[in-house]
C-alpha cells in the first residue's frame, strides 16, 4: 500500500518545473558507473571513478555505454546530462523513480523509461525498479536504481568475441535492453498465477481468514503490473512504428517481438484478472452455502431435541391419572419414544445432511 | 491451470533474441517431414527421411507444401529456416509453442500462426496445438505439434484428378488451412455450450458442490477460446485488407469468409459468457432462497415445539392448587392442548411452507 | 437454448469451402418461387413451377424481383445461382441459415443477409428468420426460409396503378424490404418490454420460482436480438455511407432512416437489458430481506416462549421451601407471570414485526 | 414503464415508408400556429388562423419563424411540408413523437429533432416532449407538441427594440432555441440529485419498503435522460463541426458552448448512476447487517434462557438424594444461580450488542 | 453532496446566452487586482486600486500578468473583458464557476479553465477553486475565485533577478501555472490514498458502522476528481499538440511533461477506485461471514444445553420405576451425563470454533 502513496509527489509542489530531486527510496548506498565501449572489432570495460574519468577512455568507432547504479546523486547526473547534452527534463525524470514508461524522442537522442519487476520467491511483495535508457546515435547511456544483474547476460555476450551484438550496433543493444526487462515479467507473472492456484486450492478446500486478503493483495499486484505494462507496451508500439531514424528497419523487426511479448504478457494479466474475479464469486458463495449449513445443522439439533424435550415434560406432568406411570416398563417406553422420534426426524434430515 | 503456467517463458529470460529452444510439451515423439508437390497436371506426395532429401525430389512448375509434424527439434527447423532463408525469429516463433495468433509480413513470405482446438468427447479439458504456416510464393510450410488429422481432408481433395484446389494454387492452399483451423472451433464451441446447458439443469434441478466449479471451469475454457480467437480475428482481418500480393483478389473474398466465421465463434462465446455471468447470478440467489428455507423450517419446528414444552412445563409445576391436575381425564386435556397449539401454530405457517 | 447449439456449424468441418450444404432446420416443405416483374408502366405477377420457367417470362425494362420461400434445396439453390452468375460463397451463405447480417458487395451485386424476427403472442420463444437477398441493377432476389407474409404489403403495394414503388426501382424495392424487416423488430422489442413489466409486478408483488427463470430467459432473449442487431447496423450504416451505386443518392437518405430506427430499437435492447439488470438487483434484495423476516419471527417466538418455559421449569423444581407453591393463587400468579413476561417482550418486538 | 413501450413504433409495420402517421400522446386540443417575422429594423408577430394566412403577411427582408403548438394533424403538417418544400420524411419524423435527437442536413435546410424535459415539483414522473425545429437560409420553423413556454423568453427578447437577437439571423435564433433547450435539462438532473440525496438519507437512516423501489425508479430516470442526451450532444458536436452553411462561424462559438454545456450535463448524470450504484451496494449491506443483528440476538435470547432453563430442570428430577433441596435457602441459591449464569452470559454477549 | 447540486445552472435557464451572472459560492469578500509586469531585465507588482489604474503603469516590452482574486463581480469583469477585447463567452464562463476544464482557442488569446483542490489536513470535504486563464500573446490574465496562494511561489521566482521564467515569456508562465495546479492534485490524491489504507485497516480489524460511509465518500470524492482531471488532460494534450502559437516548440516539451504528471494522477485515481471497490467486496464478505459465525455460535448453545435439558427433563418424569433415582449417587450421576454429552458436543464444535 505504501508504495502507492510514496508515487505521489506532492513534496514537489511549488517547486519550478526542472528542480533536481530525487524522490523514491535510495536502494544502493553506493553510486557506480560503468563504461563499455565496443564495435564489431574492439571491446573494453571500465569501472569509472567519476564522471571525469569517462573522457579519459579513448573512443573508438563503435558505441559507447555508461551504465549507472543509483539515482539519487542529482549533481552526478546533471553531470552527466551536461556530458551528453541532455534536456533538463530527462534528468529530472531520471531522478524521479515514480515515472509512467514512455519512450520521448528529443531528436538528437531518445528517451526511455521502464520497470524492471522481479519477485524474490520469499517475498510476497513485489519489488519495482525504474530503468531509464537514453539511446544517441553512437552511445547509450543506462540509469538503475541499484545493481539488479538484468544487463549482466548482455556484457556477457558483448565480450564474447565476434557477437553478433557487437557488430549491430547502439539501437540493436537498447533493443536488447528492452527484451531483457520485457522478459522480466514473464517470471513475475508466472509467480502470481501459481499464487492465484493456491488460493484456488485453499477456496476450493479449508479457507482461512487468510484467503480474502490473499485475493485482494494478489489483485493489487496484477493491477500494478497492468498499469506499468499498459504505457511501456504503448511506448514499444511507437517506437516500432515511429519513423525516427534511431532504430534501424531490421532491429524495427525485433521491435515488434518484444512488443508481442507485451502483449502476451498482458493477455496472461488479463486472465489472472478474470480467474480472480471468478475466485471471488466462488469464495462469496461457499460463505453463503456455509451460513447454510450451519443453520441446517441447527435445525437438525432442534428437531432431534425438542420432542425429546417434550415427551420428557409430558411424563413430569403431575395429573394424578397418567397413563403408563404406573407400570414397570413405562420409563423405557418413554425413552423408546423419545429415541424413535429423534431417529425419525434424524432420518428425515439425515438424508439432506450427507448430500454436503 | 496448468496450461496458462506453462504459457509463460521465463526460463528464456537471459538467453539473446533468437535464441532457439523449444517451449511446450513435447507431443509427439517421432518428428515426420512431408512434401506434397503439386500443380493443375502433377501431383506427387513424398514422405521425407530427413531434410537433405527435400531436394532429391523433383520441383515442377507448381506449389510446394512442405508439413511438418513435431517442433521440438531447433536443429532441424533452423536447417528448414535456411533452407527457406526465413528470419531467424519465425524459427524462434515456431519452436516456441505458445505465440498469439498472428501474420508477420516478411516481403517474401508470409508467417501465420493460429492454434488448433479439438475436445475429445471424453475431455473435459479443451486441448490445444499450435500450427504455424510459412506461405511464399511457390511454397508453404506448415509447422504443427503433433498430428492431428486437421488436413488430411485438404490432401484428399488435391490428390483427386483435376481438383479446383490443384488449380488455383499457394494461397488458396493457405485459406483452406486456416478454413480448417477455424472450423475446428465450432464444434468446440458447440461442446461447450452443451456443458452450459447441462449445468443450467443442474441449477435448477437439484446442485451439486461441482456445480460452483464447473461453471467457474467453463467460464476459464471460454475465456481461454476468446482470448486465442480475438488476436486470429485480428490477423483474419488484416490479412483480408491487406495489400500484400499472397492472396490473390479472389482468394481474399474467401478469406473474409473464413473472417466472419471467427466473428460468429467469437459472439457465440459472447453469449456463453453471457450465459455463464447469468446462470451464476441465479445459483446465487438459489442459494439465498435456501437459506430462507432453511430457517423458516427451524421456525416452523419451534413454534410448534415450544408452545407444547410449555404446557408440559406449566402441568409439572409442583403448586398445591391446580386445575385439571386431580381430573382423570385432565392428561388427555393437556394433550389435546399441545396437539392443538401444535396443530394451529403448524397451520399458520402450512401455508408458507408449501408454497416452496 | 437448443438454437443456440444448432447454430453451429460443426458438422460442415472438414468439407471444402463453398460445399453446399443447407444449416439449418427445414421450415417449410414445399419450395416456391414466385416472379415480380414491374415497371413504372407494367406489373405482372408469376409462381414459377420451376427456374426453368423463368426465362419464360418476358422481360420488360423494369425490375424483376425473384422470391424463394425455402433455402433447403441445394441443387435448386445452385442452379439460381448459375442463373444470376451468382459467387459460389453467396449460395454457401443462403444455405446456411445461421448467417449474420451482413452487407458483400459483388461489384455485379450486392448480397445482404438480415434476419427477421417475430413473436406468436402465444410463444414465449421467439421465432427468427434469415433473409437473403441479392441487389443486381435490374433484379432482386429475395430467399426466405419459409413464407412469413413479410413482403406481402410491399407487393401490394406495387400491385397498385402508380405506385411510387414502381417508378424509383430495384434499390428503393431493396430498400422497402429492409424497412420491413426492422420493423419486425419493434413489435418483439415492444413484447419484451411487456414481459419485463410483468416480471417487475411479480416481484414487487408476490414472487415464484420462475421469476427469476423468467428474467434469466428475457435476458437471454434480448441478448440473442443484440446480437443480430448490431451486424444489421453496422450493415446498414455501411449501405447509408458506401459509394457503390446500388442505391442512389435519394433512396441512401431512406436508408439513413432505416438506420436510425435500428439504433432505436438498440437503444430499446439497451434500455431492457438494465431494466433486467435492476430488477435482479431488486430480486436478490427481496430475498435477503425475507432471510431478515424469517430470523426475526424466530426470534420473536423463542423470546416469548423461552422465560415462560423457564417459570413453568422453576415452579417444577423439588424444593422443599418454595415461595407461592402452598398458597391457592400460586398457580394463576405463576401463569400471570408467563403472560406478562410474554406479553412484555412480544410488545418489545411486536413494533418491530408490524414495522414490516 | 408504459413510456417505455410506447416509443415502439409497431403498428407503423407493414405501412409504406413516409406513411404520415401521428405516433404518440396528443398533449394539446388545440393546434395553434404563431408567426414571428423579424428582421434588424422590424418585428412583427401573428396568430395565424390557418397555413393559407401565412402568406398573407408581407414578408420583409429578415427572417420568419413559424411555430407549431400540436403534431397530431398529419394533413397540416404535410400541407407545412408542402409549402416551405420539406421532404417527407421530415414531415413522417415530426409527426412521430419518438425520435431519437438528430440533425439531418437537406442541403436547403437542417432538420434538428431534440427533446425537451420538465420535472413538475409534484410530478415523480418526467415530462417529455418532443421539439423538431427545421432551420431554412431565411426561416426557422419550431414544432412541439404543445405549448411548454419554452420559447416564450426569446420571443420577449425579440420584441426588444435592437435585440442583439434580430440582428444575428436565423441560426442564432436557432442556437437560442437549442440552449433554451439544453438549459431545461439542468433542472431536471437538479431535481434527480435532491432526490438521490433524500434517499441517501432514508438508507442510512429508517429504510422502508419503497427504498428500494425508489433507486430503481430514479436510475430508469437518469437512464431516460442519458439515452436522449448522447444523441443530442452527438448532434450538437455534428453541428459545431459541420461545414454546412447554416450556422455562421461566429454562432458555431455558441454551439461550442451548448456542446459544453450538454457534456456537462451528461457527466453530472454519470456522477448521478455512479452515486446510485453506491446507494445500492449500501442498501444491500445494510440489510446484510440487520440479518447479522436479529442473529446476534437470538443467540443473546438463547443463550440467557436455555441454562437457566437447564437448572431449573435438575432441580426438578425426582432424585431422592439431592444437594439443597431439604435446606431452606435452596430455592433461592437456584434461583440465584440462573441469574448469576444469565447475568454472566449476558455480559459475555452485552459488549457486543451494545457495539452495534 | 450540495456541491454536486450546486453545479447545475438551473437558475440560467430562461436568459439569454452570455448573461454574465455569477454562479457559484462566494469565497472572498474583497476583489483584488494585482499586476505583475515583468521582462528579461525588468520586473514590477502592483496591486491595482481599480481597473482604470491599470493603464496608468507604465507598459515595458515584456509581458503583462493580471490577476484577479474573486470573479463574482460581473461588472468588473466586463470591463476587463472589454479592456483585453474578450469573447463575451469568455467572460460568461470566468464567472460561472462550475466550468469543466477546457481550452478554447479565440485566435487573439487562448481561453483556459483548470480547478484547483487542496485538503486541509483536518478537512474531510475537499475544496475546489476554478482558475481561468486568458494567454495573449504579450499578456496572461489568471482570475481566481480566492487567494489560495497557488502562484505565490512564482512571483517568487519572478521576482528573482535572471530567473529563467522572466526570459522566456508568457507561455511558459502560463505553462509553470498549469504545473502548479496539476501539482495540487498529487497531495489531493496522496491524501485520498491514506485515507484508503486507514479503512482498509478498519474492515479487516473491527469495522462500525461509519466505514461503508467512508468507501462511500472516498469513492465520491475520487468520482469527482476524476471527472474534473479527464478533461484537464483532454485540454493539456490539445494544448500541447496544437499547432496555435501560444505555446512555442521550447515549451510545448514541458506541456508533455505536465500532461504525463495528468496521466499520472488519474492512473492513481483509477488505483484507487478498483482498490475501493476490492474494500468493498471485503467488506462484504466479513459481514456475510459473521452471519456465519453468529449462527454457528447459536448452534453450540443450543447443542450443549438442549440434550443437558432432556436428560433432567428425564429424571424428572413422575415414572413409578426408573432406574438411579433410588440410588445416592444418582443425581451426580446424571449430572455427569449432562457435563459429559455437553463436553462431548462441544469437543465437536470447539475445533471449529477455534478456526475461526
Amino acid at each position: 500500500m505504501s508504495r502507492l502513496k510514496k508515487k505521489l509527489r506532492s513534496r514537489k509542489a511549488g517547486l519550478p518545473p526542472g528542480a533536481l530531486i530525487h524522490i523514491g527510496d535510495i536502494k544502493t548506498k553506493a553510486i557506480s558507473l560503468s563504461l563499455v565501449d565496443f564495435g564489431p572489432e574492439s571491446y573494453s570495460e571500465h569501472e569509472l571513478a567519476d564522471l571525469a574519468s569517462l573522457d579519459a577512455v579513448p573512443h573508438t568507432a563503435g558505441v559507447r555505454w555508461l551504465n549507472v547504479h543509483g539515482v539519487h546523486d542529482p549533481a552526478l547526473l546533471a553531470a552527466i546530462g551536461e556530458r551528453f547534452a541532455l534536456h533538463p527534463l530527462v534528468i529530472e525524470d531520471i531522478l524521479n523513480t515514480d515515472q509512467r514508461p514512455k519512450a520521448d524522442d528529443y531528436d538528437d537522442y531518445l528517451f526511455v523509461v521502464a520497470h524492471l519487476y522481479n519477485t524474490d520467491p520469499d517475498l510476497t511483495e513485489v519489488a519495482r525498479d525504474q530503468i531509464s535508457l537514453v539511446v544517441g546515435h553512437d552511445f547509450v547511456l543506462s540509469f538503475q536504481e541499484r545493481s539488479t544483474g538484468i544487463f549482466a547476460p548482455l556484457r556477457q555476450r558483448l565480450r564474447a568475441d565476434r557477437s553478433p551484438l557487437r557488430r549491430v550496433g547502439g539501437d540493436y543493444l537498447a533493443y536488447s535492453m528492452l527484451d531483457a526487462i520485457v522478459d522480466s515479467y514473464f517470471g513475475v507473472t508466472e509467480n502470481l498465477h501459481e499464487r492465484s492456484e493456491q488460493l484456488e486450492e485453499e477456496i476450493l478446500g479449508k479457507q482461512n481468514t487468510g484467503t480474502l486478503q490473499g485475493i485482494h493483495d494478489l489483485k493489487r499486484t496484477a493491477m500494478q503490473l497492468r498499469r506499468t505494462l499498459w504505457p511501456l507496451r504503448e511506448t514499444l508500439n511507437s517506437l516500432y512504428r515511429s519513423q525516427a531514424d534511431f532504430f534501424r528497419p531490421e532491429t524495427q523487426l525485433y521491435l515488434r517481438d518484444v512488443y508481442d511479448h507485451t502483449v502476451h504478457v498482458l493477455e496472461s494479466l488479463e486472465d489472472l484478472r478474470d480467474l480472480l474475479t471468478g475466485l471471488l464469486d466462488i469464495y462469496l458463495t461457499t460463505v453463503s452455502n456455509r451460513v447454510n449449513v450451519e443453520v441446517r445443522r441447527l435445525t437438525v439439533v432442534a428437531t432431534i431435541f425438542m420432542p425429546a424435550t417434550l415427551i420428557a415434560g409430558i411424563f413430569g406432568m403431575n395429573f394424578r391419572a397418567m397413563p403408563w406411570l404406573e407400570e414397570g416398563g413405562g420409563f423405557w417406553r418413554a425413552i423408546a419414544a423419545m429415541v424413535g422420534v429423534a431417529l425419525g426426524l434424524a432420518g428425515v434430515f439425515w438424508r439432506r445432511l450427507l448430500l454436503r
